[in-house]
């Protein structure tokens, strides 16, 4: 019963991660009736952001910019790598704080089922800025999932020949909460990785 | 951490209801990773709405033709008229079905506290409405809420020297689920309102 141009709208708005059809048209019409203006600015962002936003030429983020902002910083250690597969994941450790090095962005996982191979995630370029470079340490921070895991360790054995220290982030339970709530892999994982208290 | 294009692309999301910082970020990254062509398709859409959809002139919902679908179909009772509040409301009762009138949709209710009074919500145009189609029965289906209530009753009080019928939506306990889950409220409304059984 809604209109074309409503209908369309709507249908639109489904392409946003986690928008249903009952959340679209209450989208729809909370910009229809209330913010016609947040509707033409998030056109034009939308539009301005899908044409103009690529990657980063070092670390393969999304940017609009050659260079990203991490990779033009000379504050930033070149000498030390972290991996991750997301830009989100850039951000968290930005947030979280105490990373002072460079990170490369997979910008995914290896995934030989959907044919996501080593050259879709940039290996070779990433193997390149670790010899140019010459880093020192490569950390992988990629996700502690099965896909994660493996593409972890595929780039821990191309490293091997480089003569690079590679190391991968500490599996554990997390900080906060309590440990009745961790699930099985990951205490298993924590207790096979503790350490010894030095008093 | 991210760019300006993002950093603006998420910014602009915010203006969807139910989207928070964390909502935003991944809607942005999702679109820029994985559907371009979405977000491409969603600026056109919300351009081309925020500019395009007007009010029917006849029952003030919004669409971008001058009559809506509703009121330019003469199969419609136009001697039965439904006052609603908001478009999603028409919405609601044609996928109920069973209602063959008209719709006058107010865009809102009335509140003097935001400055919100007849004018703005179109009651002379609805009266006008009523009184030029000689409308047998209007009934009031604003929300059951303090000021949807309150419009309703402004609504009936203007109706008066009309000499139309004017009814109220029945207020009780839904279809469905148990009583114990109803709210205190509508119990009583539901008990006031009670029928006899006729067998």
């Amino acid at each position: 019963m809604f209109s074309p141009m409503i209908r369309e709208l709507m249908e639109s708005l489904r392409c946003l991660p986690g928008v249903g059809p009952r959340s679209a048209q209450r989208m729809a019409l909370h910009l229809l009736e209330r913010d016609r203006d947040g509707a033409v600015r998030l056109s034009a962002a939308l539009k301005q952001a899908a044409e103009g936003v690529g990657r980063c030429q070092h670390c393969r983020t999304l940017t609009e910019e050659k260079v990203c902002q991490i990779c033009a910083n000379p504050g930033r250690d070149e000498k030390l790598l972290c991996i991750v597969e997301n830009p989100s994941d850039v951000m968290a450790f930005e947030q979280a704080g105490g990373f002072s090095g460079r990170y490369f962005v997979l910008m995914g996982h290896l995934s030989p089922i959907d044919g996501i191979g080593p050259e879709d995630i940039g290996i070779e370029q990433m193997l390149k800025t670790v010899a140019d470079n010459r880093v020192d340490e490569v950390i992988l921070a990629t996700n502690p999932t099965v896909e994660g895991e493996a593409t972890a360790h595929y780039i821990a054995e191309e490293l091997k020949s480089l003569g690079v220290t590679t190391s991968r982030i500490a599996h554990g339970v997390p900080l906060g909460g309590e440990l009745e709530f961790v699930d099985g892999g990951t205490l298993a994982h924590a207790l096979a990785g503790r350490k010894k208290v030095e008093i």
